[in-house]
């Protein structure tokens, strides 16, 4: 009996008045309270109402901008660059929305990238805009660095959400909003509180080894990718985190990319978690493996595959498959 | 000693003089192979040579079609819908992939989907097209079921990979292409081949349960998405993954469906893993809750948040929160 119940328009007003107590304008207080409130009604409170204060500093302090409007510096028919003027996130994030919307109208789909954006709430508030005028809604976003690659021992990706959101019959629909990150921050943070092990695979500790005791993922450690450690596909996570850099940061010119700056400097083997275990970038181990061919001079197979195959040819009435003279060791 | 070098020309020629000889276009019979070779170089010998037999045989039983082109059913300037005509995946791959990038170039996107395609190997292959020509390319299939959704028992989702490349300074560039399951088949069946345990998360039984016996896995069990059981964010794999059939089998109207028509039927409640633990869909435990708030009227907070809020409104001199007087349960 320790929780109450408020009206969806108290939250919403009263969100809107702190806002606007501490300079934000009346419209972007409104786009905020939206988004927030629906985190709440979605059940993410994490991205509601609980997050009031961190937008009211940003305000207050002037880490975010109060006065002017995102400006699209580039554009085509289909997609466009925006600079968010470093207001706040949802002002950001609906002026993107609706400029990607308006393009798939005209041209079946639009692309938006921005910069100078901030912490704009649930992911899927922006994705599923598109489903109120029967289209699909995508959006990407990265953010703070909390995740540990695979292999690492630094935060150095943020939990990088992906929101997709698909129309279906009679107003349902499919609603994908996710941490590319194991969990959230704060479920790792519930069980320190509780004093209760994590699960293996949420998080590492501050030499990158996946670690039970949520103790020791807050304190200098960090969540894992999607996938948890290596050997479960934790690459994977950490791949689709990067994709997500790709997307929003490098793709925007965005200024959120120092940890993405810092995770590919070639100068940092003492940071890596473990020595002879490199951390590699998708599309690495491909290129392993093709300078190890081009060094062989050839595609190394097995001599079944090379037997199966010429039974095939045989069959086929074809020359067979020709191996060089050379062997190569396993 | 068991492995030999084969000329990467070599092993093209024989993937072509042996479809050829089922009666491929020489042309079709270039682009699989071209394909396949680059899987092989690549490192990624389950998508390359290994694979020819089942795509000599889909010639040869007339399961794939040997005549014709793929065709445009409908487009845009920035997006168009293409007609595979069940021609070989490569074929149909390409042809898609050379379109999306002509229209890119034009308009800044290209976003082409299309039906009645087959396998086409490496998705890789097609996203790296797009580095040739200095874009980001982005190339995402679904695949035939073999995957068991999050509480699920029933392998009703592919292995459906999603592949982004983006290219980088001097040459180097960002390749993802992973498979939405946690790990490949191929890998199950080698640990079943070698009598190993295989870590949990890569595969469940029968009953959906996560085991780590890959005979269980093999037999009557399946694959479990990228992040394993529900606890490690395996339902984030699962929404990945439908995410996959959502862009490439209903965007299309593609006839590889038959798992998604089965997963969401909802006569099949006898075929749930665990009585009371539903299988839900991205978006549905958010639906439940805003179902929750609709009927209580209102949101429910944690006391604690309200008084923390009411502090700050004190602070910026507005309206407190106003909770109604209704209290809720836990």
């Amino acid at each position: 009996m320790n929780r109450c119940l408020i009206l969806q328009s108290e939250v919403q007003s009263f969100i809107e008045r702190c806002m606007i107590a501490v300079g934000a304008k009346p419209a972007h207080a409104k786009s905020l309270a939206d988004v927030l409130v629906a985190g709440d009604y979605r059940g993410h409170y994490s991205h509601g109402l609980n997050r009031l204060d961190m937008y009211v500093k940003d305000i207050k302090t002037k880490i975010c901008a109060k006065d002017g409007e995102p400006v699209v510096i580039n554009e085509s028919v289909a997609t466009a660059l925006v600079d968010g003027c470093n207001l706040l996130g949802p002002v950001v994030g609906n002026f993107c929305m609706d400029l990607a919307m308006k393009k798939a109208k005209d041209v079946g789909i639009g692309w938006v990238v921005a910069r100078g954006s901030n912490h704009y709430g649930i992911a899927g508030y922006y994705s599923m805009q598109a489903l109120k005028q029967d289209m699909i809604g995508i959006c990407l976003t990265n953010t703070s660095p909390l995740v540990v690659p695979t292999r690492g021992k630094e935060c150095t990706l943020g939990t990088n959400p992906i929101s997709v959101a698909a129309p279906s019959k009679d107003g349902d629909s499919f609603v994908l909003d996710m941490a590319t990150s194991a969990v959230a921050l704060g479920k790792i943070e519930l069980h320190h509180r509780r004093g209760d092990e994590i699960p293996e695979g949420w998080g590492c500790d501050s030499q990158g080894k996946i670690s039970t005791d949520p103790s020791k993922v807050l304190t200098g450690g960090g969540l894992v990718p999607i996938g948890g450690c290596e050997a479960t596909g934790g690459y994977k996570g950490y791949g689709l985190g990067m994709m997500v850099e790709v997307f929003c940061g490098m793709l925007a010119g965005s200024q959120y990319s120092k940890h993405i700056r810092t995770w590919k400097v070639t100068d940092k083997v003492a940071n890596l978690a473990e020595p002879g275990v490199p951390v590699v970038t998708a599309g690495d181990p491909e290129r392993t493996n093709m300078k190890k061919c081009d060094e062989l001079g050839g595609i190394p197979y097995h001599i079944s595959v090379v037997n199966y195959m010429n039974n095939m040819a045989k069959d086929l009435g074809v020359n067979p498959l020709l191996p060089t003279e050379r062997k190569v060791e396993e």
